[in-house]
């Protein structure tokens, strides 16, 4: 049976941010909190889906709206157990266990923290295999499953329970809820069954993560390369190595939409690097031309340690590397890159894997 | 026993739509929703507050928007049930009885429809004895009951549960739902038993909506003086008589606010007459000295038949009589006038009721 440690945590608070693509949160408020629920409940047991019984259901637990807001307007620790457990009793059952929405600081660690106070074990998987801003945008929903029933409720105990006739309809009225409620709120949603889990997640995210975070802070500690060092874990491709030049923001729609402009240095001198997202970094050009596109992973690294920088924290003068990591399978179908891909976000491109982007740069 | 024939639903349409003070929407939809469901469901029994047991519970059934959006966005019909039996199955108790929230042409109908549909007795009583703006003007507030749970659905099928600390989060967080939801949705809502209905609800609002649109029809079908009547039957007064010159209104923040300027005709030439309203009518005021303030009733009637006009179907060149009548003894106390006197609505005077005004006139 396997734990999840306090240090454990450093690594999958750290690993999960990386794979949050920019967005999902800052790891620190996240992994806070789970250390200090796991000294006060015990430690939380990481399970398979596999090891979750077909007819036992399983409840994602996360937290919704601008994750900078959440540094200022704390949580009071209740929100995600009180969430999960209203779910919980409006469904009249159970849960087996929690498991995460997508991969992010603040959304991998998160559902440990509420593992941690209900006593109950995280499955290690999660529904995006990295981050994503709207709802609807996960392989539960590519599932034919549906994120209502869910909870939404805040840190001053108003609370609702959602129940829509599409997943953009909960994306809709949850958004404007999280709106009123300032900014940000803890959800419950997705309910699940064990059958349904095997067949729509991403397996194993909690462990990757892990692994990357664990890579990185070792490589720190070694005084190795940590790009080297991630580029090997994460299987993924350096990108671009350059200083910011720019940042545009817009906060208008409860998102932050914006790009981020860099100068190529040392191998990339000459060349420009421009970085679109939308909460998270969704395409990535270089002077123009498509480097990596959503579904697939762009992370923005601190160039001397390796640790991610997410789209809030993006700086102008900061000295970067973009980092590129292939998306789960399960998004580069059809379906997945209708509600992923990049004309969903209304970029004018095709999708077109990260490694085969990179072949043709060869 | 008492039960609501067709006929009474002409009344009570129209003397709801003169209670609801400008505001509680055209009885129009309401009405033809009401005849149907007793056509189909059999008639509605009329129950008093004194019948229902003190331990069973009531639920106020209500429309929640812009009644102006009802006319387009047309009910599918169900909501209101839907919305009634959701909040029954989340408290885990069977309503007693449906009671209607407010006085208004929408808002004492659609209550009938529901209790058509579910085939319950309606209780002779509100919250409000007119009509108001926001879910906590409610005597039902006053009397320290909490709106939520309440329920929030829409004619696609969406719904909602929501549970608030404050009946103030209430309004927030129902309100952002309907704007979402296309700036109409129906609503349960203060749910409560019957000990409490008979302290804190303003008694008779059906049977006085009854009389008074008996009074109107009945003036207009023997050709005798239909203001006349309703002076009689209200206890009212006739505040101005004029011409609506010019008519301002606001919809930026989901609410209709605004204004109303009128030019004296008859015994009223040479005077000019200010009507505010947010929704309902708040503040009359004849060359600047207030006649007539909120929480008592400010509704504009035609003149010639003496039918009321909701606020939204105020138009440039109406001849109107302007109707004033004293409000429900609970709003006159220190907490009614906290939650609706005229400085709540940011209006610069103390509240005199409207009979004292009159006295100062003569």
């Amino acid at each position: 049976m396997i734990y999840l440690t306090e240090e454990d945590l450093d690594y999958i608070a750290v690993g999960a941010a990386i794979l949050g693509a920019g967005g999902g949160g800052d790891p620190y408020v996240g992994k806070l909190m789970a250390k200090q629920a796991i000294k006060k409940h015990g430690k939380v047991r990481l399970i398979t889906a596999d090891e979750v019984p077909d007819d036992e259901i399983v409840i994602p637990s996360a937290m919704m709206g601008a994750p900078s807001v959440m540094l200022e307007k704390l949580p009071n620790g209740n929100e995600p157990e009180n969430a999960f457990r209203s779910l919980e009793k409006y469904l009249g059952k159970k849960a087996y266990a929690v498991i995460p929405i997508e991969a992010g600081g603040l959304n991998s660690t998160i559902p440990i923290y509420t593992a941690a106070c209900l006593g109950l074990p995280l499955v290690d998987a999660d529904g995006m295999g990295r981050a994503f801003p709207e709802l609807p945008m996960t392989t539960f929903s590519v599932g034919g499953i549906s994120a209502t029933p869910m909870v939404v409720c805040d840190e001053k105990g108003n609370k609702m329970v959602i129940e829509t006739v599409t997943n953009a309809w909960a994306e809709t009225l949850a958004r404007t809820a999280t709106i009123a409620m300032g900014l940000s709120s803890m959800i419950a949603i997705y309910c699940m069954n064990g059958s349904q889990l095997k067949k729509f997640s991403v397996k194993g995210t909690i462990s990757f993560a892990k692994a990357i975070g664990k890579r990185l802070i070792e490589a720190n500690k070694e005084k190795t390369d940590p790009i080297e060092g991630l580029l090997e874990v994460t299987k993924g491709f350096n990108l671009f190595e350059g200083k910011i030049t720019d940042v545009q923001r817009d906060l208008t729609t409860g998102f932050v939409r914006g790009k981020v402009l860099m100068e190529g240095i040392e191998s990339c001198k000459g060349s420009n690097f421009q970085l679109d997202f939308q909460n998270e970094n969704l395409a990535g050009t270089i002077d123009g031309i498509p480097v990596a596109l959503t579904p697939d992973l762009i992370t923005v690294l601190d160039k001397e340690k390796g640790f991610p920088i997410t789209t809030e924290n993006l700086k102008y003068g900061q000295r970067v590397v973009v980092l590129g990591i292939p998306c789960d399978s399960f998004w580069r179908t059809e379906a997945g890159l209708a509600q992923v891909g990049p004309r969903y976000f209304k970029y004018d491109y095709d999708y077109t894997p990260i490694e085969k982007l990179a072949a043709g740069r060869k």
